[in-house]
């Protein structure tokens, strides 16, 4: 368990069809469709780096901008970003293509965070990551700070002790 | 569309029961399936509120605790906690309960935040809420600071703008 | 086991979209659709009220009336009316709101019977139910001829005995 | 339109597989999803005899046996009864087969009624039913008496106007 | 296991309707839920010859003529063709019809074949099949040479083994 | 149109966990559901090359090998081999992965052809292959043969006529 691990050797991409019963009477994916996808992708790329089955421990603030729509090819792409001990973060990102008008865009992304479990359903420490490209680097850095932003959240953490956060609201 | 409306007029209650598609190999009801049941639940609520069809524009950070296993019955209540010109933030708590065993707990809560739109899906204005309970009072003054969170997280507002939000961070 | 549980502390609420996998080519919610629904609703209220797990004994004849269609949202309402020793009696009250025209009826109700089993799939004694309002009275005293009617239907009681019963068809 | 049909020229015959989705943690089917199942096999018989769209108008009481287990294949067969006007009665009979074991049992069986439509939404009429074996005149005379039942359970006939159905609690 | 069995002691009829979910955004049947729905009615006819769990083991080459669209009743027939040891060759039927247009067609037909297997996941010896009819008989004959031509594509069998598979290609 | 596409530029991954409601009573991903996965995945390549919806046409022989249990990951990829006018011929290639055994292996491959449909229905030219790899030239040049054996399996061609695929069984 020593042995780091890429970003790449997990990395998963999942492609979906909208169907009618992920639309609403607008004919738009519904949104709760798609975080669920976002998971079973994520997921996968969770249990690839650990070996492990894993759970959900939390999603980060999503926003959904531009409509998908019926029929509509949705590409979801998940690698980890950085992991803690027992669990992982990884980052989700998300695009949609209509084929038949060629119009092709980026959907949203998001970051959800897994824990490793093993048959008794015990936290079970993951390899570490070693990032390789820039992108992945800056989001292994950026990770300790959305940690932060989670426990506070979540009421583990007092603000103030949140010193990589708190960076962001006062200049220094 | 001047008249306001109270939480409880638009409130919604769903109970699910989890089936084995909605679990992992460990028989942990999937994250995914949950975020899937909160959207629903609480596009319901906007709907009920704004008496239109709704569109999810975001989903504040979430996170999950104690494991829902298969066969526990997952209830769900959503609350419109303030509206925003076209858009409403909805507030959903969530418990589960295994009932042979006779164990009930409370799962975990979210904020959903969904956009009202036209048969031409343009964004239309919603009612005002009108928070009646203390509880639904200290809901809707929050509104404002999760919706700066939002604004910042989402790259559309520099965190030195968010004067709410800074008072967390800065001991005044 | 001795105590009495009143219908509000197992009635359960349940509210579903209408998708389009629901219904037929005319948008109409598919009757067998909506008997689905009926069963988890009313089973979830028989669980909680016997703490245990549950199977369907009997539906009583349903009828449907105006049509339930895409798009709108449905209220399924179940409240324990009587407890036969091992079974228990469960009324199911439906409506459907079609949001953006502002239209909302009542659907259908029914009644639905079902059995509580033990880990070994043997019927347990469930806990007597102690109605409380006007109307939770008069399906308590009702629920006798509902079940006599039942046990003709399925051929395990005949007409002269169903005391109850004959009174409907024999002005006295 | 003149023209009657017989039940075997509409009749139909459906098997399903039960999954884990369509059973409750002990492994037994669901009584909702049979009734589901029952609501598509019966609409497709009445479709058939009909050749319109159809929509259920009620479903008589139905009592569960023997409980249907997790792989077990279950057979249906629906026969259209009886036509009324714009109505018709399906009968349908389900049976599950275990086939590892070699268990075979009849489970239930039940009367759907639907109504049949054009494309607005009317009701149009049926072709009457021309019963051919001993079992199909039985049910043909039977229909009667089970439609005053329905129409005094859904308190639209008084029970001393159905003539058929108080034979059977007076005797005569 | 020495008792022959009939190919009619195990044929399975299953009628599915089209709904929106089966369908692209022509609202044609897509072609892998038509491959789905024939490898269930299929997998029934071979546990049923069988009276075993049965696993897919080929699916033959399949075309597909005129599309069924959506609201069609589609009707699958699937016949034991022929016992191999502990494998058998199962024939399917499709069709389908638009019952308010009147429209009937023949869609298309298959070969699947299924090994039976215990509860430890071996295969085990299947009944061999007594062909009746005079096309059950022509399916049992063509039946060695489908599973030539099997072996040969899966690269178990080099071409010029395959005796009476040639006979199609060289005029002797 | 006349711009030939390469195979990478539509080159498509999906991945699948394996949930209960896929699998037989033995935990075995049934056949049929991997099937379906395998359309779905072809057809969005085949959306992808020719920028049109697409119908299936054909699916040629598939064997299946060892089986994909409950909790596995299925990979599966879809690649475009060669265009006819207004079809194309897909490949797709299955792997399995159990991940907490760490145990991976190839399953099957396939290949599925799609015609390609403009709004009214009616099949279009598609762009044509421009393959780069030594591998997809070679699976380029064998459709050709392929064509040819699906031709004569469906009834369209004499064996005869098929000059490429004769030289299969005939050593020249």
């Amino acid at each position: 368990m020593n042995q780091k691990k890429t970003p790449s050797q997990s990395a998963t991409i999942m492609n979906e069809l909208v169907l009618p019963n992920d639309t609403n009477t607008l004919n738009n994916l519904m949104g709760g469709r798609l975080l669920h996808w976002m998971d079973i992708v994520a997921a996968i790329a969770a249990q690839k780096h650990s070996g492990k089955i894993v759970v959900t421990a939390s999603v980060d603030s999503v926003s959904f901008g531009k409509s998908i729509k019926l029929g509509d090819v949705v590409t979801l792409e998940a690698r980890v970003t950085r992991s803690f001990n027992t669990s992982m973060e990884i980052h989700i990102s998300v695009s949609a293509e209509n084929i038949p008008s060629g119009e092709k865009f980026k959907s949203n992304e998001a970051y959800y965070t897994f824990v490793a479990l093993d048959r008794n359903s015990h936290p079970v420490k993951v390899p570490e990551l070693k990032p390789e490209t820039e992108e992945e680097v800056k989001r292994y850095d950026g990770a300790l700070r959305r940690r932060q932003l989670r426990l506070i959240l979540a009421g583990k953490m007092k603000p103030d002790e949140a010193t990589e956060l708190r960076a962001l609201f006062i200049p220094e």
